[in-house]
């Protein structure tokens, strides 16, 4: 049944798990997941999974981490595509809120209370590394109101994001570009 | 065990099942609620619970729709406390992050996904009909702009509050200030 695991490269088969884990997760809304199954789809032993992730949890927290990964990579690429600046800034968030309607279980699980997000405090945060370098370009520099310009973009992404995962608003491009207008995204980030 | 049935008027059963589930959500976090408990808390039997709520999720839906209007009553009373207008505004949205710090439970039951929040769809809604006028009022009247702010502000506060409920930023009063500063919290809404 299993191939073998030699067919691996050192740190290919974690990233094997993780890539299957992914598919699982947005398969499966998270708690499916099984460890055993996973080793059954990259074809190894299960013997050879828990070397890797010795328990759920420690899966669970690698696929935050690819999730955040992920998340950041993208916003990055929205910013630079808009050419940086306030239209970067605003792609950003546009970015954040299409990654969670495309990953809805991926993105529960960088945030959910007490799981992967919490696991990964402290950690490097690439989304957040961005937000802060984007907001302190913004406001002109770093201080109370860089501080408080990402706090407030994260926090209407953020929400935006969830009230369309919970169906409280529909999860439709336009309402997303209402929502995160450059021209009304912060307006206070430029100084009068 | 059981007091009479006849010792509730009509519909105050109904009320005090609602009060005890409220104290049972924030206590057990929702999934732990059972309904012959909450007979045995009110001192009815449980053929007098099901008369009002047959199963669990009719129960939580009127937990949730018990959300929905006590945090509609604190957000209106915040607004007319600040004196409405711009400084109103932002104390409906300080209202809206400190009821979900408060109600932790009952703030994620009213928007869980399929839950209460789906079933309370199209009943009336205290705290987005609030909104909704604050807004207007803000933007000099219906349109683009007043929705528009309506949709962002409800994002922010949302957003907050699930960022604090879930540990990703900490629940603190400061903060709240910091991001829904009334001299902040959308510029946009008074066109120059």
């Amino acid at each position: 049944m299993s191939t073998s695991e030699s067919s691996y490269h050192h740190g290919a088969l974690r990233e094997a798990l993780v890539e299957a884990g992914l598919r699982a997760l947005e398969a499966a809304e998270g708690s499916a997941i099984s460890l055993r199954e996973l080793a059954r789809e990259v074809g190894v032993s299960p013997t050879a999974v828990y070397r890797h992730f010795p328990n759920k949890d420690a899966l669970l927290a690698a696929l935050g981490d690819a999730g955040l990964t992920r998340l950041g990579a993208a916003q990055a690429e929205a910013y630079a595509a808009a050419g940086g600046d306030r239209a970067g800034f605003a792609a950003t968030g546009r970015a954040y809120v299409r990654f969670a309607l495309a990953n809805p279980a991926l993105f529960r699980l960088v945030f959910a209370h007490g799981k992967a997000g919490a696991a990964h405090a402290g950690k490097s945060d690439p989304a957040w590394d961005l937000l802060k370098r984007s907001t302190i370009t913004l406001a002109g520099g770093e201080g109370a109101a860089a501080d408080r310009l990402a706090l407030q973009a994260w926090s209407i992404v953020h929400g935006l994001a969830m009230l369309m995962l919970d169906g409280r608003l529909p999860a439709d491009e336009a309402l997303i570009d209402t929502v995160i207008a450059p021209e009304t995204f912060f307006p206070s980030a430029n100084p009068r």
